[in-house]
């Protein structure tokens, strides 16, 4: 069992609507799925740690950002995580990344695999496995 | 364009954890999504009315049913209404259906078109396509 460390920091969206934006992130690994709270603007910071366990690494983090509305929520974009990209490391930080967020899913034999058609938006994630525990007796 | 007017009523979940579950629906319709409140129990009752615009009847309605956790939310659930499934009627309640909850997407061509393997654990929704308005002058 594996320990997936995600920390979601923040995001830059482009466009003359994007300071009007409130929005939250979803992560999804298999059937499970945890939330951002809402924060306003077009550079919202959320700076929340989430962690997953998982036993199979040749899945992925599924990552969604939604715009909440009176409503709707408006996807904002996707970005997905093959899990055999992301690294062991216990130095929080190690491991962020600006991730594009896409217009589209990517599809193969029933699961996601992938995203296309960027949308100018970003988001900045540090995704890491967690190291185990060695004990220093 | 089309309005689809959806109400998640009600569920009937199955299992010994089902009266712990604190559980919410998400509905997905191209790229938006509305959210019910949570509710506890086994048989958790809603009764909250939803309206999506489409233009395209060649995509569906995405029912997604989470249990609420303190860390995570876990997937109690899927259903897909294919649009071209769906009557026209101004009358509340008459197109209402218990829907099968099934733990898996069917996708095809990169899109959702179905679930499968059922939960055992249902959905009633009332979903239709509210008819135009007709003046009686």
């Amino acid at each position: 069992m594996s320990l997936l460390s995600v920390t979601v920091k923040k995001a830059r969206y482009v466009g003359v609507q994007a300071a009007q934006f409130n929005s939250y992130c979803t992560l999804k690994l298999q059937n499970v799925k945890s939330t951002t709270v809402t924060v306003k603007g077009a550079n919202p910071c959320w700076e929340q740690d989430f962690l997953f366990e998982t036993n199979d690494v040749n899945t992925g983090l599924l990552i969604e950002v939604w715009s909440k509305g009176m409503i709707w929520d408006r996807a904002l974009g996707y970005n997905y995580i093959p899990l055999t990209e992301v690294q062991y490391s216990n130095e929080e930080g190690s491991c962020q990344q600006w991730l594009a967020l896409e217009a589209e899913l990517v599809m193969r034999d029933g699961e996601v695999v992938g995203t296309k058609n960027p949308t100018g938006h970003s988001l900045l994630v540090d995704c890491r496995f967690e190291l185990p525990f060695v004990s220093e007796d």
